[in-house]
């Protein structure tokens, strides 16, 4: 028996808001971040789980604070039995009876769970010696629905409605592998279009973006309506008509100023509205919708639960899933999230970008077409090209499409010259930029 | 002027866990605890701003690294430029860019700003040598109005219409003063319910609560459906058929599975049930109060924020109100949601019980019967008789009814030697709990 020995968490942050990389109206200055853990057991094999939260900056201590102690819940358990029952350890770790009240199930405690959970896949698909899509997808539809919590959803779905779907499914399995591994997964790109960027600069962006093969643009909106308006045009000038525009608000507005805004911007023929408003609003979300079609209303990033995510559904008020692989509870709720939406029929559209979020989606979005959504209709995940270098195996996105990973694991380590070099405060990059600010 | 000098972060637990106080469906071994901030200004008036978040045991230590990181944007401030604009305050601590990445504004920062918040309320009391109830009471309506964040409300709830409401309520404001110094706030007792109790037990406690004079009692449910008829069918009989009966779930079920149950349960005459499905479930609230309609559905302990109150009360899903003062964004949100309360008329029964909630809810009832819901109607606040004589200020219940708090504060204040005694891990209690462990 292998027994997990230690997990270790580290606090990585990036001094990107330097270059306002990723501003946009909620998030005029995030310095990307993760608290970070590796799994280590008694095995002697030299594999470590990797797993992190993203964060923005301040508050980085406090998830490690909140990593510390879920990870003391599973420091000491033997790893074969853990493996043997991953629903079962999911369960667990979210049903302490005493951390469950700084939740439940969502925030600070919720992704602690997500960054521990995802460690130990990582683990596990390097024991295996395959990449977490590719271990995902050659369960069993039995074996899948057992990493499910279905508490709070046999409402929307049950055990036995997630296994059919799921079997009704598998037999396509095999030629779907093979078109991933030769085609890879659809991307799209944010890069062009955070705030703070100058119209130049989003010009050149954009077309570098067609350029690359993209097929989508997204632009950040909600600061000012003139201003999205002018840059709206300025896109679609570059763009010409038929490149699907995105959207993204970043919870900037009330409903009916989401309602009044998009309408500005209604001539500009947009795909979909992102965050539209807050993330817990799903009545919100679902007038925004109604008001809007045929545009779609996309959220998902801070959608904090499966609970929520069943709610989005069940109300109409999402035409696009955006799965965030850090802020739900880890693989296992992911996989309840993408069963949900295959229920529903709701494409998913994974959230990336921040630091190593492409690295861990790419992998959801394979799993969800190989075994789950079972098309690309409608589906793009999102990419950012930033920090991408800070990783192992990072992904790699070649004509407007991630290449399907083959290494073993999740693609979640970092490389330790990164670790060590934006460790915070102490790491290289932060003493420099004291340096600097003295 | 005043600076704000430090904010003292502190964790302090009462090993609850061995008496079985507490227990419920979620809930078997709370450790009631409480991360706990003091806030020191430099006017030398010797006046402390006390504020906590109440937590169950593990994970208190995540919560004052929250508040730690929280108090970094507040030491520093110019005291009386904070209480001249506490609306722009609150506004500030849940917008910061970074920090709001981690809820956004739920589960543990959103707690670390509530201690924060209610702190500096606490302190803004006490200067103003009043309790916090008259403190609110005696603020015009554009005063409180001021206090309100309505973003994200205003599809429910627009200034305009909380102003009209708060002034057409202002009239009646000093007559329900005297009402509630000379009759107290209507109390009901949580104290005989807990499912670890024997049968003994709760019948010696519901006697004893009804010759203390509680015409409501409450009872945990949810572990197992066959007790639960039993034991409701005891409480009937020492309560008899009039006294109303209120039932506690605790999260414990599916949607389905709370419809089933509580068939079980309604031919003793339930007066609500409370937290039947996962707190974050409006649609599924929504589905069980339409299924169990005339029982009333009550939740809010573990409710987030004003987005999920405003939705639980569009989508008709509550008949009673349960905020919870300290998970709440602090007495500024909760202001929001009293105010959502009464445009919807729904009665605001604030959760109590843990470690100070008693202390502080009293204030809230009290304000929200003299300015806001302005009616006793169905409104009662919670009371489990648990920890009181840890505080300096204590909440007085008598004859069923807690008395109108009179001391200058948000009562919120812990005595010092209980604070050192309950430290963790270093207090007197702790070690000799280690000691007795070993």
């Amino acid at each position: 028996m292998t027994t997990i020995r230690s997990m270790r968490v580290l606090d990585v942050r990036f001094p990107t808001s330097a270059a306002l990389d990723g501003s946009d109206a909620m998030n005029p200055d995030p310095d990307y971040s993760a608290a970070y853990v590796i799994v280590r057991t008694d095995a002697g094999d030299g594999l470590e789980g990797h797993g992190f939260a993203f964060t923005i900056g301040r508050g980085t201590e406090i998830e490690v604070a909140a990593i510390d102690s879920v990870a003391a819940l599973v420091v000491g358990l033997e790893l074969e039995e853990v493996l043997a029952d991953l629903g079962g350890f999911w369960r667990r770790l979210v049903s302490d009876s005493q951390l469950r009240w700084l939740g439940p199930e969502k925030g600070v405690i919720h992704m602690a769970t997500a960054a521990v959970v995802n460690a130990v896949w990582d683990l596990h698909a390097k024991r295996e010696g395959k990449p977490l899509w590719r271990l995902l997808t050659e369960m069993t539809p039995q074996e899948l629905v057992a990493l499910v919590d279905f508490r709070y959803l046999s409402d929307a779905l049950t055990p036995d409605e997630a296994l059919d779907l799921l079997e009704a499914r598998a037999g396509g399995r095999a030629a779907r592998t093979d078109a991933v591994l030769a085609g890879g997964i659809p991307a799209y790109t944010t890069s062009p279009g955070w705030l703070g960027y100058s119209d130049e600069k989003l010009r050149r962006l954009i077309r570098e973006a067609l350029e690359d093969g993209f097929r989508h643009i997204k632009l950040k909106v909600g600061a000012d309506v003139d201003e999205d308006v002018r840059r709206c045009g300025i896109a679609r000038e570059e763009m010409g008509p038929a490149i699907p525009l995105l959207v993204d608000a970043n919870q900037a507005w009330d409903v009916p100023t989401a309602i009044d805004w998009m309408r500005r911007l209604e001539p500009f023929g947009i795909t979909w509205i992102e965050e539209p408003t807050s993330p817990d609003d799903v009545l919100g979300h679902a007038a925004v919708a109604r008001a809007l079609h045929p545009i779609g209303v996309a959220t998902g990033e801070h959608c904090h639960n499966r609970v929520m995510f069943k709610q989005l559904m069940q109300a109409g008020a999402i035409a696009y899933c955006q799965i965030d692989a850090c802020r739900l509870g880890g693989v296992n709720e992911v996989v309840a999230v993408l069963l949900l939406a295959a229920k529903f029929g709701i494409p998913v559209c994974p959230h990336a970008g921040g630091v190593g979020l492409c690295e861990l989606v790419q992998h959801l979005a394979a799993f969800d077409y190989v075994a789950v959504g079972a098309s690309w209709e409608n589906r793009i995940v999102e990419y950012v090209d930033h920090l991408h270098e800070h990783f192992v195996d990072p992904c790699i996105v070649e004509d407007g499409r991630y290449r399907a990973p083959t290494a073993p694991g999740y693609s979640a380590e970092m490389r330790p010259e990164s670790r060590t070099e934006h460790a915070f405060p102490r790491g290289g990059v932060w003493v420099a930029e004291a340096g600097a600010a003295r």
